[in-house]
Parts: structure tokens; sequence; C-alpha cells
């Protein structure tokens, strides 16, 4: 399959006369897609009702002379101040009680029920006009959910939509309604007299005097999820009734409070914003050493993880739908990519079986918000620094063989649920799921492996050869059979099977694997200047379980105490484990399960396609690689692979 | 005395049929009484007005029926959702102007006149129905007082009831109102043109631009405080007036937003909560390096504390209500205990006079909001890891002498409305009067002396041979002269009589100690790394005041300035003193007093009772104390006196 | 010209009897100067339009027999609590949108039409009963604006204000009225749909998603700003109208919220209120390591500083209004002052040009907010620390030659639009224009020099031998072409000229100064660990830019890539350099303009008046000067120039 190359274009930002010399550059640059019209809702309809499409057909219609594709943005991120004027109430309210005022974007609440309407109106104009258009080649719903914070929302919309969710999720079944006493039973709200007599009587979680009961904050979060792709489901199923081009949404990297595997479900293509420095500065949680070292790189794992991981969203078909190309303008320190890494982060997309990376922007604009934000072009149409290294990749995409994807050995779950649940109660300070996934993933990396992110499936680890599912706090029961049952060695733990379907501890204790002698009898979390060693090498880190089991320990402490059980094809791991701790495990996992287990260079990654081994250097300066041969700073490497 | 063991239990938590066996098996560990209730209100009023006692009875029976005796908690911490849909504005509001609301514990705002006599209502019902059963052998009112920074309200009820607070307390002698320009004057209100014309003038000292005046910010203090004391004493009166068993409410570790004092004047025995993991992470005030060494034992001084504080509040009768078992669920990290630390635990509170040591809880609840909470039994109903200790506490009680605490010879004055002083006007960011006076009695505990903790009261302080009265900001006059008038070797500042009853500076200027010529021209906060030596050993930090006097300094800066001054039976420290300043303040004060000044281990700590001294083991390692002995880790010894 | 002192007064706070003795005393001490009034409202109109002169008649009177001259405050920064229950809506509100209540002081938002009417009567009322009293020398409008970051308010008026405001800013031409897409065009509201139809649709900038739209951000910056200086007006024109006295305002320390130069352009006289020991732990920015050094004495650069800012403000008139005399109440630690600071402080205010130093305040008042501020007196009548000090420079004043103030040859811009702009989009966490402004000013002071700030206007560079202008991020038309046309040697650079008027970025990119050829291709925040080396010595810091330009470089970095560009009399530095580089810069700006360029020991600074050069040593160790002489620690020196 060929990969291609893209850019985020905003016609509206320009002068007409500029449109036709703009996509003759793009074109020449070898660009296949541009996306354009998700922030230009108040161009389309200036007042409401009153449209205006002359300037974005004639926008498509250059692009289109140009041979250019178009990826055409439902505008529903950015409504106009009309459209709060309609609805003055269908703004988000943060756990503060505070309303998130009109100003910027995002400003709109998933449950209000006005907006929902005002979307489905003007996702209809859209697709009624450009659906059978020939230059539009895909869709893409809305930006960015999620960004910016927004999917949890305290609003008075909110509080009726989560209340109906409820009666609809504790539905009696003998009538039309919630049955109040099995919410109460379910979440053990006799606990400090919270029980309810009614579906009216439940608030939202926010406020209260000291923490709310977890089984409602997680039940908030999962209401609160679905309400994203229950909005994003209203705008795809009105594109499909006048489109047939591919439906994508734009995901950004670590917003994880909606489960995209649900969102990605009614869609095509999943596609993500990759910004490798801004993220590393904002989101990666890396350590100010790592900061400091990949400043002008980036986290070498955090790309490759989103990847991996917006691949299972989009099973199988994903795209870079906004590469970083020069500082940014939104973290709290802005560095400028080494020379080399704007092509190393567009091939590493490539090596993961991206079908085209689109890079954000056309141009820098010299206005509002993102005035800082690089383009490919400066601000005065100048080339920005970046553009020879798009040029460069350009030309090796049009030179080089196909990349053909192929599915990796190891699969790794990513359960959304779990990282709610986990964020509901770390139990310790600075424990998270996400980090803890993250933590594995870079482990197996380091180990040269290449890695499947999968959702938490019965279907979804079939065929591979080892399964890692560490923190699955609610492990369904059926799941946890497949994964008795399968072929592949299995890493569990620690929290695995942790807490019931609505976040209470399971009786027989935890995991309860069947046929896995293992009890979690006791769980500490620990300070993170006390690590405890692990005899034989690594420690625990954070977060530890007394694990009771006849079995002989697979790791113990240095008490003797046991860290990790081994049964059959099960690990269990009931410890958070340190860089050294993980890299043994991942080893002792390897060996199980018959695979290769390397030890890369720091900095140095690696990603297996059908054919090759695209290596991958994260660092500033070069690398000789055994057998394999020069890797330069910031630089790509193609190893044929059974050549 | 004999001492007794006992246990929290939720019966409402549990089926029925579990009940007995839960008695069975607590009556043969050993425990004595169980505390039950006051959670349950929603179990026993589900609707207004409409009761269900059926199982609070039979669980009463049950209970009783294997010899264990009651202690019966009034439901109020936990109203159910329809009180608050009676009472909308029941709510407290917090320092942003916020409701808390409904969906834990502790939602209500102690002003409130609506809430108040729904408690009248509740209580009454609860103590008509068990005022006189023969198992019920105590009573706690409500749960923890002031957990979750409830104690201060600005809502609007607070802000009534505090104008007439006020009015109350400026009453002018000649009519039945208050005096508002005796209260102008007292706060010096003309500073800023502050001045009120009526007490509904005055609205609650939150919010305001900059800093509120300090007299209007105490008062307010003062007068939250009172509103627990009353609200507590509503509920004391009722409980009396149809049962004799003697009343308790369970305080926690540094909640100084009320005075305990006032609250215990209304009650018959002072129990607290004791959680020596959790305070050390969250309240403690300790070092990283501290809180890292003692993770898994707690601070060596705080359950002591705590102990001799709440041994003052029930005027000699306390207890430890809830003694933590295992890791908590709320600490920013929740580590495991240190095998033997809950018998220590235990036994230090015998040591230091408590009657009785209740565990919380029976089984761990695997729901809601303390589902992380360790429990005696696992939620699987197998013994948890502190089982095996409490029944080790309980052979050793059956065998063993009998406890007989006695007074100590050093008083240790603990003022509540001094800590709210300098939390209103700390003068140096990081200073309070709590850790001032929790450094003065570790110091006193590293000298191997059993402390007093006493009220700030002319009767308190007799008979005494050594008394400390650090930071007592407001010195009453008879108290003053009662210090001075001693027998006892007396302790005064810094910040001794530094402010009147309205929170300003007197003239003449502190301390204004009859007789005592030391004057504090000036005061000064100092950056904590900038130490200042005093000659000869130790050093000021943090805070200093310029001493006047005619008087030789009994300690001095290196600049030969006075830090401390002595005369008769007075010294004044005019510095807050590193642990180096204050171990030799200590033995000055050893030497004046004439008693024995010992230098223990780190971690090592003692306590005497009438015919024993009853050594403490803090560290994991174990120690060897000369012609006491071997003193195990985490362990505790029982030295005879006087043999 | 004769320097003065002075001293601040509360004749309110303290018995009729005691005036006279504390006005002998004051006269005694050789004070000149007496400010009262400003927070007497309460006094002076007790109830609405009932007043009460007399006292204030005779406070004045008995001052003025002693030969002392009142400066007298509009007591519009406290208005009673009958005003605010006249005004319900008068409060400001905070970003979080909560009124920020009575209780303090400045509870009143600028934007209130009828807080300025009240203000307006009062003012009114002070002016018409004292304009012509021989004994008032002088007026101070109101206290502090700002202080406690009081200019920004978010409330109902500040919006109806700030709409009314964009209105007359985007004025159409040809009718009466705003032009709304001339709005929507300067400020790119087309970015993401945020165009208005309407100047009643645009809110205020808080509380939006993600940030607004900086040019909006800024827009609301400059509103507040002029908010401060028409009220200002109002009042300067009333008192005009009645009196001769000229007019001061006493500004803060490091308050920039709004443009000084405006208001002061209403005014005759800056005045600022010095706190050296305040400010170095609360404003200064300092490290920690400088706070320890520097926590008796003040930072040496910040209150000279000021002194050069606010004799710009006073277009040369200015005084020091409050000068702190010993600890503080306000500050995170409030240390006393090293022996010898108070008069050293004095002095250089005078070297500085100040007219008169008055200090804050006569006697410590012992109640209210401020009860731990020292006075002159302790609030016993006592002499406090200070004020032999004191008298011992109105003695030197008294004996020593006149000191005549001359300009320096080195202009050091200051802008305050600038500083907003920054403050908006700072690019990178902690950097900030003050910052960067400071920074140059410490270099020049290192190097020896005497400096004058001055506005960003043209006249105002005139004369100048060199011309620092840092960080100027609108660089207006003229103002460019008065740089480029300069005699001087002008530093540029880094975002000068990066914006346009409306915080747009310009095309052609910035500097866009005519003729000279460098252009800021790129730009990116560092992080504060990752210095850059430039190539000789010095490194950049937090912040750099991307130079092209045909011209070789004056500074690059060690991969030969400019940092600096010379061409002309101009030099663009494209960076934030660190200590080091800033001293390298100023010695070559020092050498261009043929200005002599030492290296002053750490912590000794000098200024030079008409005749001599004073010398201040601002650290605790003595140090001999090179054919100067002796410097004690905290010590003055006059040296005389062209002897």
């Amino acid at each position: 399959m060929n990969r291609e190359l893209g850019v985020c274009y905003y016609p509206e930002h320009w002068p007409q006369e500029q449109w036709a010399e703009d996509a003759r550059r793009m074109s020449d640059l070898g660009l296949k897609w541009v996306r354009i019209g998700e922030f230009a809702w108040s161009r389309i309809e200036p007042r409401p009702g009153q449209f205006d499409w002359e300037w974005l057909d004639r926008a498509i219609e250059v692009l289109g002379a140009h041979g250019l594709r178009v990826v055409l943005g439902t505008p529903t991120a950015t409504p106009p101040k009309w459209v709060l004027d309609r609805h003055p109430d269908m703004l988000a309210v943060d756990a503060d009680g505070r309303p998130r005022k009109f100003g910027s974007r995002r400003h709109y609440c998933f449950s209000h029920q006005g907006y929902r309407e005002e979307s489905a109106r003007i996702v209809t104009e859209f697709v009624r006009r450009y659906g059978r258009s020939p230059h539009v080649g895909a869709w893409q719903t809305d930006n960015e959910y999620g960004c910016h914070d927004t999917v949890l929302s305290y609003s008075e919309a909110a509080r009726r939509a989560f209340r109906d969710w409820l009666r609809a999720r504790f539905a009696a079944p003998d009538r039309n309604d919630g049955d109040i006493g099995a919410l109460n039973r379910a979440w053990g709200n006799i606990f400090w007299s919270m029980e309810y007599d009614d579906f009216d009587d439940i608030d939202l979680p926010n406020l209260t005097v000291t923490e709310p009961n977890p089984a409602h904050a997680l039940a908030f979060r999962r209401f609160s999820s679905d309400q994203v792709a229950s909005y994003n489901q209203m705008q795809a199923q009105i594109i499909r009734q006048h489109s047939d081009a591919p439906i994508s949404h734009n995901y950004m990297g670590r917003v994880t409070e909606f489960d995209h595997y649900k969102v990605g479900a009614d869609l095509d293509i999943a596609t993500w914003d990759s910004y490798p420095l801004g993220f590393l500065e904002d989101r990666v949680g890396a350590t100010a050493e790592m900061q400091r070292r990949f400043a002008r790189q980036g986290d070498p794992d955090f790309q490759a993880f989103h990847h991996d991981l917006y691949r299972a969203v989009g099973r199988g078909r994903w795209w870079v739908m906004e590469q970083q190309p020069g500082p940014v303008n939104w973290a709290p320190y802005n560095p400028a990519p080494a020379p080399g890494m704007v092509r190393l982060w567009t091939w590493e997309a490539f090596a993961h079986g991206a079908e085209a990376v689109c890079f954000f922007r056309w141009r820098q604009a010299p206005f509002a918000q993102e005035q800082m934000h690089a383009g490919l072009l400066r601000p005065d149409n100048a080339e920005a620094e970046a553009l020879p290294e798009i040029r460069q990749v350009a030309a090796e995409i049009a030179e080089a063989a196909r990349v053909q994807p192929s599915s990796a050995s190891v699969a790794l779950i990513f359960d959304y649920d779990a990282e709610w649940a986990w964020d509901v109660q770390p139990h310790g300070k600075g424990l998270s799921y996400f980090g803890l996934v993250l933590d594995h993933y870079r482990a197996l990396r380091r180990a040269g492996l290449s890695v499947d992110i999968v959702p938490p499936e019965v279907d979804a680890i079939e065929g591979y050869r080892l399964v890692l599912a560490p923190g699955l706090m609610h492990t369904p029961p059926a799941l946890k059979e497949a994964l008795k049952g399968s072929d592949a060695t299995v890493l569990l733990g620690p929290r695995s099977g942790a807490r019931d379907a609505h976040m209470s501890i399971p009786v027989p204790l935890p995991p309860a694997m069947p046929g896995f002698d293992v009890t979690v009898s006791r769980c500490e979390s620990l300070r993170p200047d006390m690590p405890e060693a692990i005899d034989g090498g690594g420690c625990i880190l954070g977060y530890r379980e007394h694990l009771d089991s006849s079995a002989p320990a697979l790791l113990s402490d240095e008490l003797g105490r046991a860290v990790a059980i081994e049964e059959g094809n099960l690990i269990y791991m009931g410890a958070c484990g340190d860089r050294a701790a993980l890299d043994r495990l991942v080893a002792i996992l390897c060996e199980r399960a018959d695979l290769p287990c390397a030890n890369l260079s720091d900095g140095v990654r690696c990603r297996d396609t059908a054919a090759e081994r695209f290596w991958f250097n994260y660092n500033l300066e070069p690398i000789d690689l055994d057998g394999v041969g020069h890797l330069p700073a910031c630089g790509v490497l193609r190893q044929k692979l059974w050549a």
C-alpha cells in the first residue's frame, strides 16, 4: 500500500486570490490530501439559516483542480456566537460549577439536546452539499473530541442526561423504568446513608464534601464517554446517508476521557494529531531529565504508542491528521524540532501502518490563538524549516517499495474503562493506568518488539504469542476465560480483576482467574522514594499487592514474599515495577513465548512491517547498529527482513 | 484498671445471617466493645418519619447475646438525601462560596437551624428506643466533627448566626442588643474605614480583596468552634434525658478548627481515631525524610501527643475509637503497617491511659468510599494481617498486671484559640502553633519525659514541676498570674501574650508578665534557609523576637542579642528553635525543675504509668536499652518502676 | 535642590490628645511632610451626606502648627460599608467570577459608574474644604492603584464598559458607532468562528474553554488600564478646580496592570511605596539563593529600577511616599532590615532624584490588618529600631551639599503595553517582559552605568548615547524610525516589533526595521534546564529566535547560527541571555556608544548625580573600592565627580 502526505488548510483565512497558488505549491510538494472546513461555521452560516457556500465550493474546486483530495470537517467544534445565543445553557460546566464561556473552541456540552440538534442540522447541510463531490475523499467529524478537558461537564443538561443514562443502565426487567434499589445495591450506597429513592435524587459527583462513591464517579465517567460516542454516532449516521466517502475523527494524544474504541466503531478511519514536542512537555508524564534530553525529538515511545492504539481504534485504518512540523504554541516550552525529526516522525507513522500523514498546517496564521504555531510556510509565504524534510519524504515515498503493514506477535491491552477506574481510585498519588501501560509498552520496545495495542475483547487477543493485560481493573468473565484458554503467554496484574462491573471489590478476591491459584490479600501504595528490591534485580515502585498462592513465586522480594506468580500460561505480577523490573519481566515473557528479546540502545527504536524493520534514532548522536548499519542522528534506517 | 479492646461494625452492610457468626468471632478474639449505628440513618428512617428499627434491635440483641457491649452512634454525620430535600440550604459552603454537595458525608452546616432540629429529632428517637438497653454501654455523638474541613462554613445560615454571636459577645450592658461601637473599637475597624453601623453589616471574612481584619477572622474562628460545641451539647443533653450510659465523641488527629475542651465538657469520654500511617503522610507536617523512614510505623510522637491531648479533653477518660489495623484508603500513599506496629500502637494507647482501643473496622467493605480500607477481616471473611497481633494483645491484657495511669510531672499547654490566632496571622509562611507545640512535645519525649497536655486554665497547671506554655497568643491575666505564682518552672514564648482578647497587640507590649522584665520590641519571620545560630548550640528557625530586658540573657545569638530571658520561675524564649535548640532548652528546664533528662535513641519513646515504664520502638531495627533490656523492632517493653 | 523627609500618619487612629506630641516629635526628627487622610472616609462621612470635618480640620491645624506640610489623600481606596449598600454591584469580580467582598480595601471596580460618582462627590468635598489650606502642600489621589490585583475586574460593569471602549476604538469612520467587521478582521476572529455580529456579543476573556484570542485578551488589558487612567483623571480634574497644590499618586512596586505613564500624565508628582524586603520575597522574581542572601537588604536593583521608572512617570518629579522602616506584615517572610539599610534606601532614593522620602508609618498600629507592620515608633510610643538611622539621614541632609539630579547617558525603554502582550503570550513558561527589562537593567548597573528609564515614545529617547529597547512587542512605526535615525547605539530584540497594534504577527516578518536586514524566521521557547551556549561566552536561556540576515552575526551559537545582528547603529538580539550573555552584550553596547563599562562587585551599585557618584553596598560585609574609598556594610559613600 502506498503511503500519502497531506496538509491542513484554512482557505477562509486567506484571500481567494491566493488559493490557486497554494494548491499548486501543495501539489508540487507531493501532497495528496488537504483537510479543510472544521472551524468555518461562522463563514458558512454567518446568521441562523443564512448560508454562504460559494467560497467553500470554490475552495474545494480549486484544490480538486490541482489533483488534491479533500478531507472535509464538520464545523461543530466551533459553533458561532449566535448558536450560543439560541442555547444559552449549551456551555459545558467545569467541576467547580463554572460555565466555560465562548471565546475559544469546544464550548459545548455533549449532553445538550439543543446543541445536538444544531449539530445535526449543520452536518446535514454540509453533507447534502458535498456528499457526492468528486473532490471530497473523506470526512472528519468535529475536531479533537476531549481536547481542553471537554468531555466531563457538570451542567444541568449533563445532570438530566446522567439520570436517564442510569435509569437505562439499571432498568427494571419488568417495567418501563430504572430500579433504584438495584443501583443502591450495586454502588453500596448504604455505606454513608447515600441511598436514593429515585434516579432524580442523583447529582453529579462534583463538589462533594469528601470524595464521592467511586461507583458514582466511575458511572459518571462511563456516561460522559457514552455522550461523546452517541454525539459522534449522530454525525456519522447523517454523513452516511448522503456520502460514501470514509469518515474519520482526529483524536488527540493521551485524551482518555472517552472510549475511543466505541467512537471508532462508528467511523471508518481513526486519525490522530501528533505533537511530539508539545506532548513531551505537557502529557507524557516524563521526568525533567527525559524532557530535557528529548526536548527537540519527543518521547521515543509516545507517538508509537498512539500509532498502535489508534490502529486498533481504526480497525487497521488510521492516519496522522495533524503532524507537528515546527514549534507549537501551547506547551509550557515550545522548542523547534531537531533537524531530521519531522521526517523521522513521518516515517515512524508509516512504519506503524499509517495510510497518510498530514501536516498542521499549511501556512502559519499570523493572528489569533495559534499565531505561534509553525506551519509548512511562514506567514510571509516563505518556506519554513520543516519543508525540505517533507519534500524529502515525498520523494522517498515515490521511490521506495511499498510499506506493507503486518500484525505483531505481541498484544498489549489498553482499556479506557480501566483508565477511568484508576483515575477514580489511584490508591497512591501519581499512579495511573495509562502510565502503567505505557511503562510496559516502553519495556517491550526496549526489547525490540513490535506491539499491537488491542481492546479488552475476546476476539482482539486471538493469534498472539504474548498478551499483556496489566491493570485491567474490571476484567469481564469472558475475557478471563479467553486469556486463560489462550495459546499465548499472558501477563496479568497488578489490579487485574480488582473490581466488579460497578467498582466494588469482588468476592472471591481478585484476580479470581479460573484455575489460577493466586489471591490478592492486601494492597498498598508506596512513596516513590521507598522502592522495594526484587530478589535478583529491579524494584517495586509505588504499588504492591500481597499475594497468596500455593504456587512458588516467579519473582519475590528480598524477604521472600511473592511479587509474581506463574501458573500455566498465566503470569500475575502483583506490583508496579521500575524500568529494570519491567525489562526482567519482559525477558521472562519473551522466553515463555519464544520471542526474541533484544536490548536496544537508549533512544533507538524499531518497528517491523511485512518485509522490513524500520529503525529510528531519537538521539542527537548517530549510532552504529551491529549487523544493521549506520543510524544517523534523528535518522531512519530501513532493514530488509527475510531479504 | 483493666484495658479493653473493641471494634467498629456496620451490621447494615452485611446479611443478617452473618451477624451471629461475626459476634462469635469478635467475642472469641477477646473484644469487649462494638461501635455501631453512626452512618445508618437511611436504614433507620428511610423516609421522613417512617422508621425501621427491627434490624437495629436485632443487631444489638445479637451482639449483646455474645457478651459484647455496644457503643451506639447517633447518625447525624450522614443525613439521607430526603433531609437535604427538606432543607436545601443546609449544606455547608466553602470559602470560595460553593455549596458542598450531597454524595459523601458531613454535608451539613453547623449553623443551620433546620438541620439542628432534624438532628434533635433523630437523636431523640435513638435514645428513646435504646437509652435503657442493657447492651448499650456508651453513646457516641455524630462522627468525627471537623473531618474533611467541615467546621468553617460560609453559608447564609452561618452568616446570620455569626451576626447573632457577635451581638451577644458585644452585648451593650444597658440594653437588649449588641454595641456595634464596641466591636468597631475592639477590632480597630477605623483602620481601613471598615466600621460598621449595625451587626447586620458584618459579612463572613471570605473572598475579601486582601486579607480581612485578623480580629474579624479570629472572631469567625471562635464562632465556628462554638457552633460545633452547641450542636454537640444539644445532642448530649437529649441523650442524658433518656440514658445513663456515658457519652463520647470520636475526635480526629490534628483537627483543630474547634475547641475540643469545650465540646468535651459536655461529654463523659473523649475518643479519637488514630491512623498513624495516614496521618504521617497527610497531617503531621513531617519532612519527606521522616515520612520515608517511618512510612510503615507512623510518626513516633503524633499518636502519643493526641493520647495526651484527648486525655485532657476527656478529663482523664479516653479511648481510641478507631485504630488503624492495615493500609487505609485516603492518604497520598497507603502502605501496610510493619509487623508488630498494630500491637505497638495499641499498647502505647494503654500506656497513655486509654480505657479501650477499638479497631476500624471489623470487615473490609468491598464497596463505596472506603473499599480500600483494611479491616480485621478481609472482604472474603478470611483473617487480615493485623488479626494475630490483636489476638496477642488480647492475651496480653488477660495475663498482664493492670495498667494504672499516673499524672506526669510535666504539663504542656495546648490552646485551640492560640492555634486559630496563629493560623489567622502566622507572620511567616509555614509557621503554626500546632507545629510549635508538637516540636516542644517531641523534645520532651526525646528527653524521656512523660507529659500531660493541659488546657490554658489556671486549675490545669496545678501540681506540675514544669509547665510549658509556648505560643499562647492570648494569655488571659489570671493565667499569667497563675504561671508567675506557680511553684513550677514555666516556659513562655515565643508570642506568649502577644495579643489581647480581640487580636490586637496589647500596650504595654508583650509578654507583659507581671514582675518579669522582658519586652518584645520587634518580631520578624525568617526564611527557613536562613537559620541563625544560638551561641553554644542550636539555631533560631523561622521566627524570632527582639527582647528588651535588664536581665542577663539565658540564651543569646552569636552577636550577643538575647534569645531567651530567665527571671524567677519564668523563662521566656523569643524564637522558634530547631531540634538542637529545643533539646538544649528542655535540658535547662529539666535542670531548673529538678527532673531527669535522658537522651533517647531516635525512634525510641517511653511513657510511665503508676508502676511501669513502657518502652516503644518505632524503628525497623531492634535496640538494646542500657539497663532495661532488649527492645525488638516495632516492639514494646514493660519496665517495672520502683520494683 | 534640597531633599526632604516625611512620614505617613493616621490621626484618626489615635486620641486627639496625642496629636500635638506626635507633631512635635516629627518636627524634632527633621520631618517636613506628613501624609494623612487616605483611609479615613468612614470618619469624615460616617453616614451618607453626614460629614464630620472637625477632627480633620484640627489634625491639619496641629500638624501645620508644628511646621509640617500635609499631603492629603482622597479616601476612595476604602469606601465605607454604606457606599457598598448603595451600590451592591460596585465590587470588582475576579477571573473566577467571584465578587471581591467588603472587609479590607480597594473593594471597587474601576468601571462602576455609580462608584465613580460617589468618588467624585467625596473628592469634591475634600478639595472644597482643604483646597486652599495653607498646610496642604500636596494631594494624593486614592491609594496604590492596582494593589491586591485590583485592576482587572470581570464584573458586569466592566463588561459593559469594555464593549463601549471597543466601539470607540473600532469606530466606523462614517457613522456614530463601532465597526464590528473591523474588529473581527483586526483580531482574526475567523480563526475559530469567533466572529461577532455586534459589540454587545463580546464577553470578557475569562473562563473560556481554552485560551481566548490574544487580541481579545490584550484589548481587555488595555481597556482595564484605561479605566484606571480615566478614574484618576476624574479625581485630578476635580482637585485642580479647587487647589493649586501639586497632585500625586503613590504607585506600587511591580504593579504593571495599568499604564503608569498615562496615569502620571494627569498628575504632577509620581510617588511610590518602596518595601525592599517584602518585594524581594514577593515580587522581584529572584532565586531562593538571592532571597536568602539579600533577605535583610533587599534586591540591589529593584528599588533603583522603580526610582528610575517613576522618575519618568513623574516627568522628573517623584517621591518615595512609603519607605519600609522595619519588618512588614505581608510577605511570605518578614525579616528586619540589617542595620544601615533604612538609611541606605533613603539615600539611594535621593541619589536617583527623589524630592522627598516618607516613611510608613509614624507609629505601629496595634490593631487590624497591618498590626505587624513596623513604624518609626512602637505601639507603646518608644522609638523603633529604624529611628536613629532616620535621625542620621535628617542630619546628613541638613549638612551635606545639595543633591542635583542629572540625566543619564543610557536610556532603557519600559513599555506597559509590551508587558501585557508578553503576559498574554509569554510563549514559554516563566518568560516575562518585566523580567527581561530588569535583567537588562541589572547588567547596566553591574557595568556601573546610570540609567534613565523612558516610555516608548519618540521624544523620550532623544539625547541618549545608548538606547535599549528589548522586548517591545509592538513597536510603532514612528518609534522604529526614531530608533533607526537616532545618533544613539540602539539595542533591539528579542520580540521587538513582533506584533502589530492588534496582537497579530506583521508581514513582512519582525522586526521589520527599515533598512535593517534581519528577519525572525522562527521563535522557540526553551526549558530553563537547556541553556544553549553562545560562542565566546554566555548562554541563551529560555527563548530564542532564528535570524535570517545577509549581515554577519555579531554573536553566534556554537553551531554558527546568528544570535545577534548588527547594522549601523542597531543591534538586534534574537534571544534571552543569561547574566554572562547580558554582561557581554552591555560591554559591546558601551564600546559602540563610547561609554565606560565597569565590572562592579556583587551587591555594590552606584548612581551619578550632577556632581557626585553615590555608592551603595547591599552586602553585609564592607568593601574597599579602588580609588574611591571604604564602603561599609550596608553603607553609602559619596564620591565627588569632576572635583
